[in-house]
C-alpha cells in the first residue's frame, strides 16, 4: 500500500498537517501540490486525484507556495521497524523511539522534558502512533518528558515500575508491552534505584538498560534506595543472561559512545566483570558528588507521568 | 575461529594488554586467569592451554588479581558487521567505526583528535584491524584524528579527496575502498567544500554524508570554496538518488538526532526540498558567524593526514 503524508502548513485544511493519508479522495478536499520524487517537479493535483501507485502524468507548475505538500512515504515500508536514538546534551541522556513501520504503533523510552518539542515533531513527521512513554526509572538527573508528551499526543500513556511515582501504567517484572507486531519484555533490574527496569526487545535483539548497565560502567548506587549488591545481581541475572550479540542501549553515556553488546560488557566492563565483593568495594569507594538536578528532578519525576509539570508549579 | 583479547594490566607481560590473540601457545607465555562466561567463575589456565573452542574443565580459583584476563570474543562473530556511531560533544561531530565482523578489517570515518584515545581503545578492545582513517572533507570546526590514529595504529592509512590536503591516499569520485568482504563507494559531493565526499556502503544501505547533507539541514556554503548551487546538485544527484530506505549518517548534529534516511530528507529537509533558486537564496541569507575553530583547524587538517599534528607545532 502506498501512503503519503501531509507536511507543510496547509492554508486550506490545516488540520491535515502531519497526518498520514492513504486515500486521497477522502482526505484531500482541495487542489493540492505534490513534489514528485522521480522528476523533482511540482505537480498540481485535483481533488481526489493523487497519483498513488500510478504513473505521474500531470501538468507542471511552480506555484506551490501556500499549498499543501504531500509526498510518497514508501520509505518506511521497506523496513519493518523504525528505530531512533536521540540525545540530550545537557543531561547526557539517550531517548529511544521504537516503532512498527507497518502499523506505525510506537513507544518512546526515557524522554527528556527539554527535548519534547523535537521528539513530538519526529513522531509526527514519521506519521507514528505513539502508544507509550516509558521511563526506565525515576531519574535524578533530568525531568522526564512523559507529562509534556501526554499533553501533546492525546492517547499516549506513561509507564513506570516505581509504585511511588504517578503514571498511567505501573509495570512489574515479566510484563510485556505491545506495539504493532512487536513487544518488549519488562525486566526488573534494581540497584541504581528500587524501581529500575530494563526493557528487552527480544525480536530485534536489543535491550534498553537505563542506568543499570552503562557502556563500560553502571549507574551509581549511593542514593534512591541504591544497592551495589542488588545491581550486581540484576546485571548478571537479567542482562548478562541475554544472548551475547544483544545490542545494549543505556540511558546515558558521557564519552560519546552510543551502544554496546552483552558480549562486550561481559568481557570489558571494568566494574561488572569483577567478583561481586570487589564490585561492591569499587562502588563504595567512588565518593561521587551530590547529583546537581536531584532536588528538582525527583519530585517532578514522581508526578509528571500523569501531570503537566509546567502547570504543577514545581 | 575463536579469538580472545588480553584485557587487564598484566604484571607478567604488560605488552600483551589490548592485543587480540588467536593462539594461546604463541602469545601467553605464563599462567593466566580466565573468567568463564557460562559459569562466571575464574579459571587458572596453564601456558598455552586456553580452552579455545573446547569444553571448560579447569580448576576454580579466586586469586585473579594482577594476572592477565582473557575472554572469549565470540560475540562479534554472530553478526557480519561491527558498526559504531561515536560523538564528540565539543564540536558536535560524529565519527563512525565500520568493520567486517569476520575478518575484523575496519575503517573509521571522520575521527576527531580529542577522541583518538577513546577510538583507538575501542578498535583494540574489539580486536579490529584498522585499515583506513577517512575524512569526508577538510574540516573547519575540529582537527581530524587521522594523524594521531596513524601514529598509534601502524599500517592504518589516511584518506581524503581534497588534493591540497596531505594524506596517504587521495580518492576521487567512483573509487571504492575495501575492508574484508565489504566496500564503500566514494561519491564526490562538493558544495560545502570542493573536496567533500559522501561514502556509500551499498551492501548495508548506509551512507556517510559529511557536511553535504545534515539531518533536516545541510553544511554551510559560505567559505572553503563553498557553492550553494553545487551543494544542491550534489545532494539531489548523489544522495537523493540512493534508495529511499538508505540510512544517512551525517558528520554533525546539533539537536541530538543521530541519523535519517534518504526518504525522510527528500520529504522533510526544509532547505533541500525547495527549488534550487529558493535554496540558493536561503543559504545566502543565513549570515552565519565566522567559524570559531577555522584558523586552527584548516592548516592542521591540510597536513595531519600524514603528520603527527602535535609534533608539527601548528
Amino acid at each position: 500500500m502506498v501512503r503519503a503524508v501531509v507536511l507543510s502548513t496547509a492554508r486550506l485544511v490545516p488540520r491535515l498537517v502531519g497526518k498520514s493519508v492513504q486515500n486521497s479522495k477522502q482526505i484531500l478536499p482541495a487542489a493540492t501540490c505534490l513534489l514528485c520524487h522521480e522528476t523533482r517537479r511540482d505537480y498540481h493535483v485535483q481533488r481526489g486525484n493523487l497519483p498513488f501507485g500510478g504513473a505521474v502524468q500531470l501538468k507542471t507548475s511552480s506555484s506551490s507556495s501556500g499549498l499543501m505538500y504531500a509526498r510518497y512515504l514508501t520509505t518506511m515500508a521497506h523496513k519493518d521497524i523504525v528505530f531512533r536514538q536521540l540525545f540530550d546534551g545537557t543531561s547526557f541522556t539517550f531517548t529511544y523511539l521504537l516503532a512498527d513501520a507497518k502499523t506505525k504503533d510506537a513507544i518512546i523510552i526515557d524522554p527528556v522534558i527539554e527535548q519534547v518539542e523535537r521528539d513530538v515533531r519526529l513522531v509526527q513527521d514519521m506519521g507514528l502512533n505513539l502508544l507509550y512513554a516509558l521511563n526506565t526509572h525515576v531519574h535524578a538527573d533530568h525531568i522526564t518528558g512523559s507529562g509534556e508528551i501526554k499533553k501533546r499526543i492525546p492517547g499516549c500513556r506513561s509507564v513506570i515500575a516505581e509504585p511511588q511515582a504517578s503514571a498511567d501504567i505501573h509495570i512489574k517484572h515479566g510484563d510485556r508491552l505491545k506495539f504493532g507486531q512487536f513487544e518488549i519484555e519488562c525486566r526488573s533490574t534494581p540497584g541504581h534505584t528500587n524501581g529500575c527496569m530494563t526493557y528487552v526487545w527480544h525480536q530485534k535483539g536489543m535491550a534498553f538498560t537505563g542506568d543499570a548497565l552503562l557502556i563500560r560502567g553502571c549507574g551509581r548506587t549511593d542514593f534512591q534506595q541504591g544497592s551495589s549488591e542488588a545491581l550486581y545481581d540484576s546485571v548478571h541475572g537479567q542482562i548478562f543472561s541475554l544472548p551475547e550479540d544483544t545490542a545494549l542501549f543505556p540511558a546515558h553515556d558521557y564519552k560519546g559512545m552510543t551502544m554496546t553488546t552483552v558480549g562486550e560488557e561481559k568481557m570489558l566492563n571494568p566494574r561488572l566483570t569483577k567478583p561481586k565483593m570487589d564490585f561492591v568495594k569499587i562502588m563504595k569507594d567512588l565518593n561521587l558528588p551530590y547529583p546537581k538536578q536531584i532536588d528538582k528532578a525527583l519530585p517532578a519525576n514522581m508526578v509528571c507521568g500523569v501531570y503537566d509539570i509546567k502547570a504543577a508549579a514545581i
